[in-house]
């Protein structure tokens, strides 16, 4: 099942998204107005038995996507979490997962404008696999990890690579307005057995840039919710973004960086499309 | 004027503090339900009005203290942002501001226990200087910055020290549950024309352990909040924790790390004292 946040009729709702057009799930499991709601309430398969049933209550043409989760309590970004990556920073393979930190604020939907900012011309894709939490969950055994996944997006984690450098971390270059695409929808967990089976392909104006196979992942999904559970509780609806593979516009030779009328495609496979052009921020 | 989030008779409130009691203002000045809310609707001066001509709702004793704004879209932190503990850390002075994040997740109120984790015995205390945003902007010039704070607390940083190490970021060092502690509450800003005449004192049982004037930081409260409002719009509510001065517990020699049954308290002049016990996580 593809689900997603929308706007439609003035309204910001929930629904499934199939082909025939978006069954509007708002209100109707429970009292889930969001869809981190529904994940809270753990109404997924009771929203399944719903749309089996249901006929679409919207034209997709009528709907306004939001981020697939638009209010996140966290998304939890991991760095240098492939091989390849590693390698082409000069950085050695990392001994433990390295996490950063990003806010719900940065995120925009499948199709929306990512923003090149004023003070920057280093701005960077990286396409990613996101994971949203579907459980509460603290010092979780790996083992276990995978119960807690509600799904998986494609995520763009565009990142300020100036900024990224002003200190010895990575301060606010992963945190501009704007940057954080996720979508084009979560597909539940359900019909993902094995995530590591999935590949990931970045495309910059139709051209390939990214392709790995999620199994190259140093810390593996299972791995990355373990470790941070030890930390904090995952919450539902929260977004843990694993990490993004070799061939960012940073170290191709010559760089490549992002302009307005570009277009930025993250594609994974049995997830879908996720694509955004690039807009500069408005002075 | 004194305002803090409470919990009283079973809902969650937002009100003035007095000598005399606690005045609830919960959904009495146009519809806000959280102080969030308020600083939203531009509603400090109204509420100080109101205030003043109102009888106490609560006892103190009958109120649970929540933290200060329980919900904040951001918490941005600064790191190194004194010289004394730059030094201590044996960092060069930043050239640009040290920007790190945390979740609101990890928030706790005044008088709240603190967490020593279970995954570590290198907990640590780090007093703090909090700025909290009253009104929405991007690329705010510094010279009108302070236009957009609502008021002032202190907090207490806490960090997991061997966790922060784990990469070249903070990683989960500064994310760990009910680390992050903010209180006693929020002093509105036309009390503190100049928060550059601030001092704060941090007290680890009684005994004090670190000592500055805010006039200190390397980088100025309007300064901090210009150059991260270049990357990402300010939001009411949003909190600015401006960086710990020398004396944290692992530079003391021997090093010093929290642990159950401890007591730290954040004074800063103009504001009061926050004070929270450490207390083990549960297992």
């Amino acid at each position: 099942m593809r689900l997603i946040s929308f706007r439609a009729k003035g309204d910001d709702r929930f629904g499934c998204q199939r082909d025939d057009g978006i069954v509007d799930l708002t209100g109707r499991m429970g009292g889930a107005r969001t869809l981190r709601e529904l994940l809270a309430a753990d109404g997924v398969a009771e929203a399944r038995a719903f749309a089996a049933g249901a006929a679409a209550d919207f034209a997709i043409g009528d709907c306004e996507l939001l981020p697939v989760i638009p209010d996140p309590a966290k998304i939890i970004c991991l760095g240098l979490n492939y091989r390849g990556h590693a390698e082409e920073v000069g950085k050695p393979l990392p001994a433990k997962p390295v996490v950063f930190h990003r806010h719900a604020q940065t995120l925009v939907a499948h199709g929306a404008p990512i923003l090149k900012p004023i003070v920057s011309d280093k701005f960077d894709y990286e396409g990613e696999l996101a994971v949203v939490l579907g459980k509460r969950g603290g010092h979780i055994p790996a083992e276990r990890a995978l119960e807690h996944v509600a799904g998986y997006c494609c995520f763009n984690e565009a990142s300020v690579r100036d900024w990224q450098k002003h200190s010895h971390l990575y301060g606010m270059g992963k945190n501009f307005r704007a940057t954080g695409a996720i979508g084009p929808w979560l597909v539940t967990a359900d019909e993902i057995p094995d995530p590591q089976a999935l590949e990931l392909t970045t495309r910059l104006n139709g051209e390939e840039v990214q392709r790995v196979g999620i199994s190259d992942l140093i810390f593996s999904i299972p791995e990355l919710i373990a470790y941070v559970s030890q930390a904090i509780d995952w919450l539902p609806g929260d977004i843990l973004v694993t990490g993004t593979p070799s061939g960012v516009g940073l170290f191709r030779d010559p760089p490549v960086f992002l302009k307005q009328g570009d277009r930025v495609d993250v594609e994974i496979s049995q997830i879908g499309v996720l694509s955004n052009p690039v807009v500069n921020e408005a002075a």
